[in-house]
């Protein structure tokens, strides 16, 4: 098996959210855009934050600021698809997490693209990094799982 | 009764689509931003025109193209919320269709914004009008409505 | 002269900003989409605000809300293309001002589109209408021209 | 000096674009959120292939797809900020172009942000892989230059 085959199935996720693609996704060669999975995945990991009760997004005293993310693109999405964000942490340290996200195009058990995406926290007022909060950290473990092989 | 209430309940739109909003749609203000209801507005319209099978964006020899589109904002929308977007046609010409939208806030009953929506149907290689095409006319017919009051 | 010919020359906007066309702006049929035209307007009118320095985007007490947008398409936009964005205020109330708005691409003299744009004045932390503050005012007051007639 | 000192200052890049930041670029926290960077990326990387006369969107019969890209996040980017995007290349295999891309906003001459960018090129008709079309490489190989120590 590739490593697509061995390290992007859904049964390796413990959390899944759906995002539907728009008619202005698609860039002029009729394909969504690069750019867009990013945003697929700070929606859904900040979707997840918020619908556990851990971040207000107006008034959380600290916040994960994107330090470092990539996409690895296997095959095309599209408009119109719905689009299954699987999500695991990979790494909870003590101001950052590392998430590894896949992107699962409709039915599809392959997904079209994984990423990585670290938050890092900071101080809301200076910008310092500071610990991941107890309760933001309490819904991050149950996230975890050991990264597949590269 | 004021205008909003009288012309924006969801019992006028006949056709409903579902879009949830992302963690960029949000602007400086925490609020999506206007720009991003325009593409709630053309999201729903083709994907309607897709799911009837009378719109195959890379092949259709006539498509539409947008001669003009307004929005008038009641309410704010955030993320993350799901919108339901209603959709009815108020106009119906030889080359031109006009659509009214209104967007709805998770269970809301008032719309959080209305707006409209002119498709003028073009030879794709040429751009010049052409007759909105029978397959589309067909499946935009039933959701053709006498537009609200002003 | 036909309406467009009329209304949408250069000459008509006493305020410019240029805004560069971005890869992903344009659409499956390979020109710049409805939406995007949309972020041109507030780009344009907040820049502006800025530049003046009467709008500080984290602290000023009270902001512009876009309580009313509307566009109207002539010709195309694409990437990549420089848009010189003509702006002139119609209306200056009490606590809204209507901007219009027009779109030049690259050296052209007429309008590929002209928009409408109203801001209401709200209360940052209310949302309630407020006066246009007097430095708003003073920094607007020199782009009022009467409209164009419809 | 350390990574960010050594890796990332303008004289390492050999061509440069600029691109202004608009107003929905900032997200919830004020600042241009991490998606947008990557559209700076491809913004870039194709207008400078279009410029140099050998890419045409719409009739190119090989094309550039995006295969894996990331981006590493020193300081923050708003609006309105004037972004100036350095590129070198720097790997250029048979069918594949390894981009290096830097932002540096306003006059800095330490990046904000820098990312990796590969493209493959495909036939447009089958998207299988094809050798980079010597047009393309001509104005890729003077791009050319040492990856900085990582």
């Amino acid at each position: 098996m590739t490593e697509r085959q061995v390290a992007t199935r859904r049964a390796l996720y413990p959390r899944f959210s759906s995002i539907s693609t728009r008619w202005g996704d698609n860039d002029s060669y009729g394909h969504v855009n690069n750019v867009v999975y990013y945003s697929f995945f700070d929606t859904a990991v900040n979707q997840h934050l918020i619908e556990c009760g851990v971040l207000d997004i107006a008034n959380s005293a600290s916040i994960g600021l994107v330090l470092e993310n990539q996409c690895r693109y296997f095959t095309l999405l599209g408009f119109p698809d719905r689009i299954d964000v699987g999500m695991r942490v990979t790494h909870l340290g003590n101001s950052s997490v590392r998430y590894e996200i896949a992107l699962f195009r409709n039915e599809a058990d392959l997904a079209s693209a994984v990423g990585k995406f670290v938050h890092v926290y900071v101080d809301r007022a200076t910008n310092q990094p500071v610990p991941i909060p107890p309760a933001v950290r309490s819904v991050l473990e149950p996230l975890m799982q050991a990264e597949a092989a590269a």
